[in-house]
């Protein structure tokens, strides 16, 4: 029996998944980080690892394919070198992809369209046959606006606001710092300096909340964030061109999690696209993508 | 002959500073870091250096006052500890405070009023007899607009308004790609996440550049810098008081090396402060702000 091998890879765990010809799971496998840019050996290691516990008993010669998404592929400079060390291994074709075209795939089902994610950071990308474009993507310090660090940083930078005109502290900035356990508007510096970047992200579900009351700063930040991902989403299928119709798929924790966020989204696209939209939001994992995509190939 | 002893500690170098009665150099010691934060003891050997150093072979006895700024001093755990530690090894009065303490005595001579500092971060500082306020100083992830890292990433991110919208490249993104050694956009992402913020600053005489020669987005960009720090020192000046008068010292490389921004700053308050304001811009070691300060209490 024919199968294919999905690998997706990421900073700090690497899943392979062995599907069917159909799509159904016959083997999974999970070794440690597969970034291959801070240490080739090691990552490259635990990529063999998770492919050959996928593969498990699996007839090596029945698989056909093995697809593997690993996040700043584009920059690896060995790039080549793992593709032979996986075709050496288990002797079939290779595929090293950035993760982001099998999150594309694993959302899309392999079709043509964009795939907006918008979790910790926020990126869009666009796939028309062989066409591939991207819009956001900057990280942290120079853009991801709409993610769920910038919601939170935004909420921070109203904090800021009163602290610094004196102004009494807002709802949203009092429950944010009840929430971090803080008095002092001055504290936030320790917060948002020390933490990692998804930690501090996690405080939307404040932001939400107080939005969802009623307070009308966090609504704002919401319908900001809102706007911010549908302007990246309009820049990518502007470049990316469409005709008759649009596929946009959603990922990522802020358009299941914020309501007004999505909203937001949804009103500015609808607005500027003047064909229909077909929305597809549903989680699917990385590696099914794989899957998609070298169904297409095999 | 007595003298007092101004230190200016900093992250990377301590610098002690033997001053007589009427400010007149006697001595002058330097020595490593100081970030007591980071290793007390280590710290602690750099500040004992650099003061015996400068005291050279003066009279301990004559030291009257040993004042020392040190970065963040408002976070040391154990600054009674550093405090008894150079009392008993110098036998005189110590104080310890904050270095933007010492750097706003250094420009307004002791004197009350606001030092508004815009380096590679913002702040503003205000005293007005015993009270301090302060407005800025969030850093680079929350705020510093105005500073000279500000500057540089608000270009960045024209360029990437440019990229993601698939515009031309505008002559600020270009002398810009130049100066870092780029063609692509994309490239700004290597260098504003693997750079230090004072080497990304620097990028600040590209902007400068090109906004004298008359580029619009250079001009705009630098405008807006002058009046977030306009903002800043206005926010310093209402929560610090003033009736008849007010002093507003300028220092760090922005105001000094940025001509529009200091037009546009200068523009901003002229505009808010109905009192005339003395505006102080000299060069002046912190070490000599210690020196002011002491000179009080002596």
């Amino acid at each position: 029996m024919h199968y294919v091998i999905g690998v997706d890879g990421g900073g700090t765990k690497t899943v392979a998944v062995a599907y069917d010809v159909e799509g159904n799971v016959l083997g999974e496998g999970r070794s440690g980080f597969s970034n291959v840019m801070v240490d080739f050996k090691e990552a490259t290691k635990h990529i063999l690892e998770a492919i050959e516990q996928a593969q498990g008993n699996l007839p090596k010669v029945d698989c056909k394919y093995i697809y593997l998404g690993i996040a700043g592929s584009e920059g690896i400079e060995n790039k080549d070198e793992l593709i032979q060390i996986l075709i050496d291994a288990f002797q079939t074709k290779v595929s090293v992809v950035n993760d982001s075209i099998i999150a594309h795939a694993a959302t899309l089902k392999g079709e043509d369209g964009i795939l907006a994610i918008s979790g910790t950071g926020a990126i869009a990308i666009g796939i028309s046959s062989e066409k591939r474009v991207f819009t956001g993507g900057w990280g942290h310090l120079l853009g991801d606006e709409g993610s769920g660090y910038w919601i939170v940083m935004e909420a921070f930078r109203q904090m800021i606001i009163e602290a610094d005109e004196s102004l009494p502290l807002g709802q949203l900035s009092m429950e944010l710092l009840k929430e971090m356990g803080y008095t002092d508007p001055q504290d936030i510096k320790l917060y948002a300096y020390s933490r990692p970047k998804a930690e501090i992200a996690k405080l939307c579900k404040v932001v939400t909340r107080i939005a969802i009351a009623g307070d009308p700063v966090a609504t704002r930040i919401l319908d900001h964030a809102g706007q911010k991902l549908g302007k990246m989403t309009w820049n990518c299928c502007k470049k990316l061109g469409y005709k008759d119709e649009i596929t946009i798929g959603l990922s990522g924790s802020i358009f299941k999690n914020i309501p007004p966020v999505l909203e937001s989204y949804k009103k500015y696209l609808s607005e500027k696209i003047e064909v229909p939209i077909k929305w597809i939001q549903e989680d699917c994992p990385a590696t099914k993508g794989a899957y998609y995509l070298a169904s297409k190939e095999v």
